[in-house]
């Protein structure tokens, strides 16, 4: 019995976020599947168990519990600091850098991209109905604006906070794969560094792993 | 010349976050006012020495530059540990469900706490325009829910993320000040440990004295 369960299902963005980092530690888990359509997560032991709010992921280590994807990604970098890809870093300036980053994904990145996500990728395929075509409008020019931004931050740094790959370029992952099926891809592709980046990211190999998981399914 | 060096206005919800923390942390900063009006924080030299998203607050700290209001609190925690208020932590368990209450803080609680906080208090006065009901009725609802939650934590446990005042908690302050002053007050009234919480985190000295920037103001 693995020590770290994670408590989740694979077309879930914010799950694939924390397999990608239990993949980049190269850690041993237990992928435990919730049932979504029977409401697995509302009932009163998901509740007071794993997450108040009735969301996946959840994720146990030991007797440790923790819900949300970025505070478990923290708390996996810094607990498995040694192992796999370096994620946390000891200079409180660099953990400063990437902290921002990581808000820059949460505040400014997610919410049209997980809006567009929905719209574009999963709506059609899961709910039967078309894209509702003002949401997609207005929030894909919300996202060009901040792409504007990362391509011209990009442009200067490997990566968004600094040169070498972090939580903060990972939490990105499991929208910007979803889109990339979609006609937003054009956001992604048409500038320059930002396309470099994605192509980057999208191909590191435990991210790769993540997307056995949906493949999987299919 | 103070080294810290705040960018941002009082009456900004997110500029009063990062006030809160430098008070706890009685540490001397000066307080820089931007002219939003003039729409200094859109203005090439803010945009590229400051916040490539034009919003406050931005931190100097010698060298240093950062922006978002809750990164920039969790680097002031992390560099002063040792002074005013303790708010970091080292261990991991400890750290990581403070890290679960932060996001809770800004994925859950603040998206409907700032849309009310903008329609109740904000744009009545600055805007001169009346509360659109429909978005209230909206997100009264979306808080009452995310308020429920809250009580049963904090009938468990004295702050959201441990037995001691946390970053997780203060992060709330400048929406839930703004808000007890409209009629959503009676959503923290009406639920009796988040009522309590609130008393409490409301007066700390360290709040006081940021609302004494705002009340300067009027
Ligand atoms: N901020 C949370 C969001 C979690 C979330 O939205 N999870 C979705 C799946 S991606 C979910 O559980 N949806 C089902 C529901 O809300 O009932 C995180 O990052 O973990
Ligand atoms: N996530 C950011 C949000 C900052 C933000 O929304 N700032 C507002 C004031 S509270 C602002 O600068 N508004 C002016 C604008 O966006 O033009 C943070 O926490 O610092």
């Amino acid at each position: 019995m693995a020590a770290i369960k994670v408590h989740g299902i694979p077309l879930s963005t914010a799950t694939q976020r924390v397999l990608a980092t239990l993949y980049e530690k190269e850690l041993e888990f237990e992928l435990v599947p919730v049932d979504i359509k029977a409401k697995e997560n509302k009932k009163p032991n998901f509740l007071n168990c794993l997450n108040p709010f009735g969301q996946v992921p959840a994720l146990e280590d030991g007797d440790l519990k923790l819900f949300d994807s970025r505070a478990i990604n923290k708390y996996i970098a810094d607990e498995y600091a040694g192992k796999g890809t370096r994620l946390a870093f000891g200079d409180n300036k660099k953990k400063a850098i990437i902290g921002v980053w990581m808000e820059v994904e949460a505040h400014q990145f997610d919410s049209a991209a997980s809006k567009l996500t929905w719209e574009l990728a999963l709506k059609p395929v899961y709910g039967r109905v078309a894209p509702d075509k003002a949401v997609v409008e207005e929030n894909e020019a919300k996202l060009a604006k901040v792409l504007d931004i990362y391509d011209s931050r990009l442009a200067q740094s490997k990566y968004l906070a600094c040169e070498s790959f972090s939580l903060a370029d990972l939490h990105h992952l499991p929208t910007i794969q979803y889109l990339l099926a979609t006609e937003a891809k054009k956001l992604f592709y048409s500038r320059p560094h930002v396309r470099a980046w994605v192509a980057d990211i999208t191909a590191r190999p435990a991210w790769c792993k993540v997307l056995c998981h949906v493949e999987a399914l299919s």
